[in-house]
């Protein structure tokens, strides 16, 4: 029959077969613990508030926000009226985000008590905003100068917690949207439809992806903000998992006690999350043998980390790929049946590659050629077409250049092997090409990093009269080693391992690399850096 | 993006993503194991057999064939050129067979050796189809006098092993139909669009429903000529699986060698099938132990049958609901997470329950008064819609009254308790009605059957002038307790479980239940020579 997918409909589910199952939510000021059943009263609580407050559909909700219960409840209360969830990444400059609510006409601000000093801030720049929303335990509102500012749970206190999901929504219509925080000129915003949105949700509750289950106790610490938190808030309320969210300003020792604590099965976030992590794990102890997986994406993890994971603590690891565009997961990296009396060195690296495509998309893989051979050595960019995959910019004309008959262009550079298993090898802007050969500033990076003595490293590259362009490496060293490690330590630890075209013609200690605002290195930043350090600049 | 969801695509993925993985299929001469990639480049040369003989977008290619490779290519072939797989019930009667086939207007119809004579006789009650296809691993085909036959792996021989799925389907478009085995009057066509297979085989993949993984040893025992044997070939094909066909006419005794020797992990079918298969078990030693699950449907199972597979054999037992008209995956029996402490006893009691809902579809259950109250004893009739449920009958004027208001009427009664779980407690038909009260005649013959000397039990109503209708229960011994076991004792060990007036008036003793083709109670039949038998007739 004709049935619409929707985002209200997965709730209803929740609501209906696991009433009992929690929510367990910090926040600024305390521990939340709520079941479907009151989560779902509050969505529907909010979704009348909306109604009152005169969004309709299509109206753009916009929330600059953590991951909390009142987050997941926007989730859902948002595309359940029919009108669409506008996550905005908090981390992103106040020109930027000015841009994005001017650019998305969001009618709606939800905002953290903590973000709102920020808020109060932009608001005059803001026309399109008709009312200010805070979320908050406290009775009294934080002093703020913004106009038509609501207290959220007053609100809800007002609304009906019978109010109804809409259901007669066209399933291609947007259910989310997301800004990606590009590296260059403004952010360009992706949509999200309700067709999309639960097809990605399937996607993610399959055995041989994230398996999200009732049974999971799921803790999602990438950002609701980022990507709908990779789609976690929605497949784990559909499926009845117990949700763990750490809220705002959490650290590693938090999520490590969450961990602990809540008995958490799976959690999801990026490299950066892991190696924080791991450092907590590392000097303190804590009992992680709940998990049953540890979920990284965003950037390739380096095989240190895998090791640390699978071989140190027995927490199986698993590498998913994505983008904002690819809402966002695409590939999954699972080892296959046949694979599994592999040795742990041989079947941690296999764990570094990013996993095979997700049943119902399509990929292809292309240089100048046309489509590579999966040989697990040619490089070449990951296209992508499927019913979660976007295929547009919102009303941006860079669309053209990302999305081409019918295809997203990804701008990542990868290998595939004969298993069709993909391997990140770099941005389409960031390999190095020396001496007419191309050069992976990703799997430098990795291999620098499984020196034990680093923390974390970035391969750039820059200008070379002779081979065009040559690789620098700059390096951050774990506190203990600091002055006690030399250059030349480095590149002898890399001889063995490369062509010798491949070794960086030099290896600069820094104290940080500059990474975006979800966590990734920001390559073009550093380059400026080094050109600089270099007199090159 | 706009991107329709086929069945092609699946097999393609297949092929891609698990080039090496087996199909182990039994025909009538000899075991075939062919890889995935081996089967794609049949099935892509069938799809241009098929393209040559002129079938076309819409068409219908029926198949008379039971579990083996080459139904599956035909699975995967007819749908991919745009055409119709309309799978056929070997054991309907010549009548129904000649009515659907018209009914149909099936262009082409492949058939099994075995199946081949009474095609034959068929065929010139057929005039829409315009080809036979034998299927055989013999170079000669059998004697017949069928006009335009063909021989399957000629055709395939002469085929083009690069022929490409057609991908420009509308998703909304038939991929598959199937007919009711109604137990009265014609049976009733169902069509299965592109988009409901896709979305019922991510369904199939999920962590809670049947989990359909890349590491699974799928054996589906339920028919491909019945709803599609569940959605299993379309899962396991997608999500990689090795799949073992039991192919014609096969055994109990070949059923657990398969599972010993291929280590199945996986397998589904009717309740009869497991009776089977447990005598089998019972008489002879298998190792079993590869199985993760068993999983049943078309009928419920009952309480003794549970207990065997789980307590006895220590095989985890999994109830599925659905019919033809629901693709046919409804509802799946699995415990919640906070329901793992139950005692054994409560365990196998809690699984023989059919479940909660799978997500993405909706469910109500109402009588005469609307919705009932999920209390676990009001019973009412289960009402279904979603993306994968039937919205009518094709070419049919008894669509109406099964499809009302947007909600396909299953007429199985049903309890839910606070759980959503649902338990089937007759067909609308069935329910006995006693001095104004409801008796269910499935809990009886569950109780019945949990008796250590009893095979099989039905129970039908009988009229009765006091009380209106009166319960008759019908049994069928094991063979070793034949004459040692008295009407009075399957009476004493029924009294303590129900209140008095649900206990049936008379235990008649018989050879057999009379069954529908697919292996349901035949209770219309049953009926018939019952009162017969009691000279109500």
């Amino acid at each position: 029959m004709k049935y619409p997918l929707t985002v209200g409909a997965m709730m209803e589910h929740a609501e209906k077969f696991f009433p009992k199952k929690e929510v367990i939510s910090q926040t600024h000021d305390k521990l939340h613990r709520l079941t479907y059943k009151e989560v779902g009263k509050r969505t529907r609580r909010l979704m009348s508030a909306l109604d009152k407050l005169g969004i309709e559909q299509g109206d753009k909700v916009g929330t600059l926000a953590w991951n909390t219960h009142r987050h997941l409840e926007i989730y859902f209360a948002a595309p359940g009226i029919g009108s669409i969830l506008h996550t905005i990444n908090i981390r992103l400059s106040p020109e930027h985000i000015i841009y994005i609510i001017n650019h998305a006409e969001d009618k709606i601000i939800f905002v953290d008590k903590d973000i709102l000093p920020l808020v109060d801030k932009l608001h005059p720049h803001l026309p399109t905003v008709k009312a200010y929303v805070v979320m908050t335990d406290k009775e009294e509102l934080p002093e703020n100068s913004l106009p038509n500012v609501y207290s959220y749970e007053e609100l809800l206190q007002e609304g009906d917690e019978t109010y109804p999901f809409t259901r007669d929504i066209d399933e291609d219509s947007a259910a989310g949207m997301c800004y990606t925080s590009a590296t260059t000129g403004k952010p360009k915003g992706v949509l999200y439809t309700h067709r999309a949105i639960a097809l990605h949700s399937y996607a993610l509750g399959l055995a041989d992806t994230a398996a999200i289950s009732e049974s999971d106790v799921a803790m999602a610490v990438v950002p609701q903000f980022h990507v709908n938190a990779w789609g976690m808030p929605f497949a784990c309320t559909w499926f009845g998992s117990t949700q763990v969210m750490p809220g705002p300003r959490f650290t590693p020792k938090r999520l490590a006690t969450f961990i602990e604590e809540y008995k958490v099965t799976i959690s999801a976030g990026v490299p950066t999350i892991w190696l924080g992590l791991l450092k907590e794990l590392d000097e303190n102890s804590y009992d992680t043998s709940s998990l049953r997986g540890v979920l990284c994406g965003g950037s390739a993890a380096p095989l240190s980390m895998v090791r640390a994971f699978e071989q140190k603590y027995n927490i199986p690891f698993f590498h998913a790929y994505g983008a904002t565009e690819t809402t966002p997961l695409a590939t999954y990296s699972r080892l296959k049946s046949y694979q599994q009396d592999l040795s742990p060195d041989e079947r941690a690296n296999e764990k570094t590659r990013q996993g095979i495509l997700v049943p119902g998309l399509e990929m292809k893989v292309i240089d100048e050629n046309g489509e590579i051979p999966w040989d697990d050595e040619t490089m070449g960019e990951l296209l992508l077409k499927g019913p979660w995959i976007a295929d547009t910019y919102y009303k941006d004309e860079r669309s053209k250049t990302a999305f081409i008959d019918g295809w997203y262009h990804t701008g990542d550079v990868v290998t595939v092997d004969e298993e069709g298993t993909m391997k990140i090898v770099d941005r389409t802007g960031d390999l190095i090409k020396s001496g007419g050969e191309w050069i992976s500033s990703v799997e430098l990076e990795n291999a620098i990093m499984a020196h034990e003595a680093v923390f974390e490293a970035s391969v750039v590259a820059i200008p070379d009269e002779k081979w065009d362009e040559r690789p620098i490496a700059c390096v951050v060293l774990h506190d203990q080693y600091k002055d006690k490690v030399a250059k030349s330590d480095i590149a002898e630890y890399l001889k063995p391992q490369f062509a010798k075209f491949w070794l960086p013609d030099d290896y600069l200690f820094v104290d940080e690399i500059p990474k975006t605002s979800v966590g990734k290195f920001l390559k073009r930043e550093l380059r400026k850096q080094v050109l600089e350090h270099l007199n090159l600049a």
